[in-house]
């Protein structure tokens, strides 16, 4: 049957997608991968060949984004296609494109979810899902841009709080680290004044979310600058007001000082 | 080696879990499982134990809340023990706690993440994830309450969508429908008269997500409210300003009538 499956590799390595997901690979006439949109710290494509039993095809950014993905919608007008992509395959808005385009040439699409650095980074951080607004991305530091100050101080403003993704190109092992992400929202501060995000601030840094080694810690922005986070990827939370037990579930998990506690309303 | 493992089961059915959530299930000394914070509803228990040749205990809502887990604790004192949660392990906030006790008794714990609804609605739909505002659980009928008209006309006012889940209680398989949370909506409406949210507003219904057969429906909410979405899990999204590829999204995959090419900003 010709149709094409979208299915979410999950976090960190090949063992990180679902059985399912895993299942249905094995079945397929033509497999492609994408690596590009997020990096997978210990994935190894050959290992994960071994474990589906499967000639993959990585596509590229160009294949997929100039070339609109032509190389998967010819495969699918001919047989079963999965399509894998690290974490769940749309919460990157890259691949909608194709899923659309695909519809509208009359093949089939379904999607087989895979854990996403969305919840991984709210889950280990035990703060309140609910209590999370608007996420943003901030740039490298020649992509410069004001949005994710203005988002993280709407959020605050509500009580909210911001889920910071850090820009990176995987593929070019080019990664905007916590120290430098912190070093952006302050120069903001250092030129608006709004006092929104000042060295007193509480932060917490989060590296290879999704790994069995993950290193999360929070703590004020002053001696988060200089932390050591090791090995990428990373991301940023900014917590708008806290509950007491999201406060106690940072110094348990990511070693928040115990003034932590005075942060909770 | 004594240690705590929450495990995400992911979502739908036994092989939502990962292949490394399986991998730690089969080594583990203890296997507890809790299904009443989600409804996965293709899950088979006896397909589960066979296949991680494990006896999994499954563990009530009074056996973890007002027994505070326990027989988890005591479990992970002995060995290796693993509990394994719907979805991803922390996105409902109500195994926090227990992570927190057992670190606080010394027991070291880990994360295997799951595929969580949040990220597979957002998937589904198409909408942009970085355009989500705060996300509400809307509550059963007896528990009514103002707060989710609130939530979506706060992120709309902001042009953000709002992913609304609808409550469950999924051992006694109660679960509010996208129709009743469409009328206690309107009802709220009626008395504010704010004109946030009336008969012409813009929907997406989601049942299933996560499973082979969802049921995606966009629409006005006039030709929402009666509309049959079959068997649950249910959510609700109200988008805010919209993109033309997300209206494009919610007409290919949610079958959205034309008129929502105008709803696009």
């Amino acid at each position: 049957m010709n149709e094409l499956v979208f299915i979410g590799l999950g976090l960190n390595d090949e063992k990180g997608i679902s059985i399912n997901g895993l299942e249905e690979t094995k079945t397929a006439d033509y497999v492609f991968m994408e690596l590009y949109t997020s990096l997978m710290p210990d994935f190894n494509l050959q290992r994960f060949e071994a474990l589906c039993s499967k000639k993959v095809q990585v596509v590229s950014r160009r294949e997929l984004e100039e070339e609109n993905g032509t190389i998967i919608l010819e495969a699918a007008r001919k047989g079963k296609t999965v399509f894998l992509v690290p974490g769940d395959p749309f919460i990157a808005t890259t691949h909608v494109t194709l899923r659309i385009d695909a519809e509208k040439h009359g093949i089939k699409t379904r999607i087989i979810h895979g854990a996403s650095i969305i919840s991984a980074i709210i889950s280990l951080s035990g703060l309140h899902n609910y209590k999370f607004g608007k996420t943003v991305t901030v740039p490298f530091p020649e992509n410069f841009s004001e949005t994710p100050y203005n988002v993280i101080a709407q959020n605050k403003k509500l009580g909210l709080h911001t889920l910071c993704l850090l820009d990176l190109k995987a593929n070019e092992k080019h990664f905007l680290t916590i120290n430098q992400a912190i070093a952006m929202l302050l120069e903001v501060e250092q030129k608006n004044k709004k006092r929104v995000i000042t060295p007193n601030t509480a932060a917490v840094g989060i590296a290879r979310a999704g790994s069995n080694h993950p290193t999360l810690k929070a703590d004020f922005l002053k001696n988060l600058a200089n932390y050591d986070f090791g090995e990428p990827p990373y991301s940023l939370i900014f917590p708008g007001d806290m509950h007491f037990m999201e406060t106690e579930s940072l110094i348990a998990f990511a070693g928040a000082p115990a003034e932590f506690r005075r942060l909770a309303k």
